[in-house]
């Protein structure tokens, strides 16, 4: 039988944060990621999307106000009003950069340059399946497409990313080629995309640290979420290198849509807390969610990272009795963060007594702790008969306080506003520990 | 400049499925993983879940219909009627096998035994977090409740597990040491738990390859959806050589949930189709869902994999295209494995001439290539203006097509029913492509 140590709670003398950046990645970006926003481009993809002027602009300036460093904009040849969007947003001056997505096309990339953009997203299928489907060119043919069009976006001054599409399903030496001759003759970044939500982390890690040691500029991801990795995945690539992550808001977009701004953040700001907090104005999450949710008529996942309605709810008595304790706890996101607060649920049949006991001092009554336990049995017992709400836990307690405390109160002939008064070596009221 | 060969588009030779198992993982078990279906335990404990026992026995038999291998329970001693429905469940006679979910302590486990569960899952807290502030314990005593619990169970001829509580956040060499004991006097499995949703994938797939090395159990995994990874981390565990995986249906528990059922076949079929279709009955996946989320009164996210209202839905006119012509261009799960159906959205401004096409030829109309053009160009116009629905495009089609087939009817003198017939050398309706 083995033998433990005493439990000795020193601080960690290794690494500060134990979920910060893993020490063998020396090319990791997780401290030093950037965002390209795409709800205005994949998120118009999203089924229900149908975006006015009004709204793009309503948007884009939310994303630049919550810190975005790319805005990327839906081609301006997919329509006549959709160049004029993109005109438009170019000139309300916002810090974020404007990018537009286009085809690997000089015809798309004329109208492109013309249109007040920081830079062009360039985007050619790879796959054998895009070549034989869509586009029917074969690799010879891409590469010469896209030495055409990003000659002609550098001449313009702009910024040019080269990307292939439906990368995890190309052949790694056509991918590897195309990247190594888009690189030499200078992009500002290389994409790569699982345009279908096939690609699983550590397939994601390997891939973006082969690329790292074939090109030298950045590395931008872009994934689905076919297969819910999404979100994983674009943390998987920051580690193996890459620099930035196309992101859209509830992740809208083709299907059920790429890695979400909220959920990536959730996923960030335990690795990187002081990079993100600081970067990103994480308390007006909520807002932008809701503008887009409604911009698109959809409700907010119930089981939405942060923003969910039960993101911050803890209802397991033994949960509920160590997060009164200490939050940490059963937290690794701290809701107050994102302008959230934290709830316990009390009212149901796997309540504790020490989540009942907490309750017991915010009505500001006094039961020893004998009492709230017995208390606790009361209303597990009517938890079991049917859903409760705090009406009816607090009905019970209340009761149940009269009760233990009549006989006090016949006794000194007392009225029954002083009852609070009787037991006053409880504790005070621990509203604080619920908000902190 | 690079020189690319000619495309070649033979059959792989090396694997057969490129998003099969990595073959450097030899201890994956992604072809070979079983499911903790913990809907009426973790479940439980979502904000909403308020189950009645016929809710229960109604959820347990579909989830048994479904195939999971193990369903679990809320402990017997959470309450008199949580005692009572799992025994209630216990006598069903169902397939899976049944679990009730203990603290490590043998007055839980004294009642766990009497239910008629087939096995015990043992859970305590091993993190400072919880020894300092849950329950008070140290290692020492950890071990030792550890070791009286497990040999009780065993003394009853139940299978058990012993789990971590917050594993990611326990010191390693404690986990080493507790693990290693438990093993050594022999359990089923143990389990590994990321209680607060911190863990990340590669750090995921380094623990459960240590603790390999140690044990010779089965491990089982439970991956909470904070920092939106648990899928990810579900699967990257299985390659690390984890066994089994807790999911609950649309990932229900304590705050925003666990691994979902769901999203974790979307993510297994990718990767071990066979296996997958062979053992669970996806096709009911939609129904099963539907149970959970009415008797949770929540809605099925507009997002979620497979059953999410859009999961198969495709905008943009590249995807449609490319979809048209084969639909593994942009999806990499079918839906007519789940029941499902695809949907091209062709009503709004980013739609393009092919989709428009293969509507035409749904309406059994017959149209130019040229003309499939001009009438797409009319209705990406009125896109830019407003939202649009099917019958805005079909009227726009039809319209169109009255105009152009107008001169042929009045040289002929033909009535209009005969106009579907003027144009024969168009290829017949292609209705079976959308379904496929």
């Amino acid at each position: 039988m083995s033998d433990f140590q005493e439990v000795t709670e020193s601080t960690p003398k290794v690494q500060v944060n134990p979920y910060g950046p893993n020490p063998s990645d020396f090319l990791s970006n997780v401290q030093n990621f950037q965002l390209i926003e795409s709800t205005l481009r994949e998120g118009e993809q999203f089924a229900n999307a149908f975006f006015t002027t009004e709204k793009k602009i309503e948007i884009a300036k939310a994303l630049d106000d919550f810190g975005v460093d790319y805005i990327e904009l839906t081609s301006p040849v997919a329509s006549e009003q959709s160049k004029k969007d993109c005109e438009a947003i170019c000139k309300l001056g916002l810090k974020a950069k404007i990018l537009t997505h286009i085809r690997c096309h000089m015809d798309d990339a004329r109208v492109a340059v013309e249109t007040g953009v920081d830079g062009v997203d360039v985007v050619i299928g790879t796959s054998k399946f895009l070549r034989q489907y869509s586009h029917g060119k074969d690799m010879n043919y891409i590469s010469k497409a896209a030495i055409e069009v990003i000659e002609f976006v550098k001449s313009k001054g702009l910024e040019i990313r080269f990307s292939s599409e439906d990368s995890f399903r190309s052949d790694l030496v056509d991918l590897l080629n195309i990247y190594k001759t888009v690189d030499k003759i200078g992009v500002n970044r290389i994409g790569i995309a699982d345009t279908v939500g096939c690609a699983n982390p550590r397939q994601v890690y390997e891939l973006v640290r082969t690329l790292k040691s074939v090109v030298s500029c950045d590395i931008e991801c872009h994934f689905h979420n076919d297969t819910g990795c999404a979100i994983a995945n674009a943390y998987t690539a920051l580690e193996g290198g890459a620099r930035l992550i196309d992101v859209s808001v509830l992740g809208i977009g083709e299907r059920n849509g790429i890695t979400p701004l909220g959920g990536l953040m959730a996923r960030m700001i335990v690795a990187a807390p002081d990079y993100v907090k600081s970067k990103y104005k994480l308390h007006k999450l909520r807002d932008l969610e809701t503008l887009v949710a409604e911009a698109v008529e959809v409700n907010i996942p119930f089981n939405n990272p942060i923003t969910g309605f039960c993101a911050f709810t803890h209802k397991a008595g033994i949960h509920a009795k160590a997060i009164l304790a200490n939050p940490s706890t059963y937290e690794i996101l701290n809701p107050s963060d994102f302008g959230m607060t934290r709830y316990i649920h009390f009212a149901n049949r796997l309540t504790g007594w020490n989540a009942i006991k907490s309750r017991v001092d915010q009505l500001n009554l006094h039961l020893t702790d004998a009492q709230c336990k017995e208390v606790t049995a009361k209303i597990k017992k009517l938890g079991d008969i049917r859903p409760l709400n705090i009406d009816d836990v607090d009905s019970i307690i209340k009761d149940y306080h009269a009760e233990v405390s009549t006989p006090v109160i016949k006794s000194k002939k007392k009225s029954s506003d002083d009852v609070d008064e009787i037991d006053i070596s409880k504790p005070a009221a621990k509203k604080s520990k619920l908000s902190e």
